[in-house]
C-alpha cells in the first residue's frame, strides 16, 4: 500500500447556470476589474492509501460519482500523485 | 491585448478548521470509503485580456486580495495560461 493524493475537481456542465459565479464577476467589475468571463469549480484532495496509483484513481472517481459530484450537473475529473 | 485564463486557488490556511470538509470525509467513509484526509478548495478561473502573462497574474492577484480569498484565513496562488 502507497500513500497518494487524489485531487477530484467539480465543475458545472457547459450550459448550466452558475448565479453565484455570476455574482462574483459583477462584484470584481464594480471593484473596478475588467474580465470577460469567471467560472468556479469545486476541487478535493482526498489522502488515501492503496494498492497504485490506477487503484487510487478508480476509488477517488467512486467517491465522485457517489458523493462529490452531481452527474445531473457537473463533470469532474481526477489526478492522483503520490505523497510523501 | 492577448487572452489569458488566470486560475486562483484559495484554500483554508493551516490550522483554520474545516466543518465542510470533514462532513464530506465523514460522509463518505459511511458510505464505506477508507481515506485518510479529506480538504477542500475554491478555484476561479477568470478569463481576461492582459498586455502579457505578468500583468494578468498581478491582476488577478489583486481580484484574490481583495475579493476572492479572505487573508486573514485563506492562502491562494495564481496560475495564468494564455488563452485561445
Amino acid at each position: 500500500m502507497s500513500a497518494y493524493t487524489a485531487t477530484v475537481t467539480v465543475r458545472l456542465k457547459r450550459g448550466v447556470l452558475d448565479p453565484e459565479a455570476e455574482t462574483t464577476k459583477r462584484a470584481l467589475e464594480r471593484l473596478g476589474f475588467e474580465l470577460e468571463a469567471l467560472r468556479s469549480t469545486d476541487r478535493f484532495e482526498v489522502d488515501l492509501d492503496a494498492a497504485d496509483a490506477d487503484a487510487a484513481a478508480e476509488r477517488a472517481e467512486e467517491m465522485a460519482e457517489r458523493l462529490l459530484a452531481n452527474p445531473t450537473i457537473h463533470d469532474y475529473d481526477v489526478d492522483v500523485a503520490e505523497r510523501e
